[in-house]
């Protein structure tokens, strides 16, 4: 499984743009974390609001996904984001988790928080659906 | 108004790494358009929700920005987004709008559009809340 | 469609709670029409955000429904509410409207309106997904 | 607080007409029980989503007043509800709670659970933002 979802994920052009890596990944909850690069930023110069929700739809995603067969992909088909503080901060690392999986549509959480070496804030709460996708 | 919102644009270095233009500004309404980066993709190759999701929310913003006063930003607070169909095309384009102005909360919706030279395919659609942050 | 949408509302008990009635059935397009009872209220005395819910959501069903064959039926899977005003009015009414219809899934949209003599008054949209259901 | 919060929700007609209790308040976390009652079913006889909707969003409204000072309300500003399963049960109970409490906004989230003498379901997740409101 862990396998599987490595493989996809390398073929995120979009994560790799955002330096981003799958820092753990286990029956229902995957964690992605990333740098604010340079090129990821709103103009005050902290973590854009795209870059939060890339990581937690993508954790989110791949959460769902530990849950399929291997012959099954997952897509968005809705989330919600909830934006609670500024990203400000050197990481973000979003956690997804499966909160219903099913065989039609998988329900899901994730959070993201904001890392410096002094301190790891919560920044958004998503809320989503994910659909199976046969391949 | 359109240049205030020009110069905030120009500061978010999410958008350049996106390609991304303001391609309308009007009171109420804002476009931006981007093309399908090699770097903005997902695994199969179109373009990853988080693209989407940039541009609708970046355009929301911006619609709302477009009913502040000068010495006002805005950010969002919360935006959900439903993806109606995968982001294949060269270019995408979204249209934010305003539904709803207010001192405290603007709550805005936007589209999202995937173009090639043969169609124009509605792939995402936003609804979501602004709020206003003295400068 | 428009008798078989007639029946499964009338055994929504629910519906007749609110004293609502089925306004306007079309393709694609539903209106739900109720008054703000005395048992409907918040503690301010207007219409509870839960009448305000509860006719959009199921005015956006049954636009869904209306894009169903005969031997299915619809659930919602999510839906969002923005609250714009308070539900200050005799009526409340609600447009269900299909954005995109799907095998799976369809994306709807809902707009409630308080209505009095004097003024029809935009108090609330709701974004969602419907899933179909073989009978 | 709990007085406070107890007379609000005995002036919410809709609750009564739902036969709601609050059954815990505490800082942060307030629960609302209530009945499937004939008159607050769908089509199929289960509870309608409109009562999962309305439980889940009181008891987050009321988790987010327990944070604020005497002199404020709070109104929801917006709120999704995803539903899990359907609301097959002698009683719903939702319990709401405080994310991130904010002078300008409070993200709250709700769980609803349907239960019966043999099992407790968690039926339908929420996420939401409460705004604070002067008396």
């Amino acid at each position: 499984m862990e396998t599987r979802i490595r493989q996809s994920f390398a073929k995120q052009s979009m994560m790799q743009t955002f330096g981003a890596d799958l820092t753990r990944v286990t029956e229902g909850e995957v964690q992605i974390t990333a740098p604010v690069l340079p090129g990821s930023r709103q103009q005050h110069g902290v973590a854009h609001a795209a870059l939060t929700f890339a990581l937690g739809d993508t954790a989110a995603g791949y959460a769902a996904l530990t849950k399929m067969p291997n012959d099954h992909e997952v897509m968005t088909a809705e989330i919600k984001i909830n934006l609670l503080a500024p990203g400000t901060g050197d990481y973000l690392r979003a956690t997804g988790r499966v909160i219903k999986p099913g065989r039609r549509l998988i329900v899901v959480t994730a959070e993201v928080h904001a890392i410096t070496d002094a301190e790891e804030k919560l920044i958004a709460i998503l809320q989503g659906t994910m659909v199976p996708v046969a391949l």
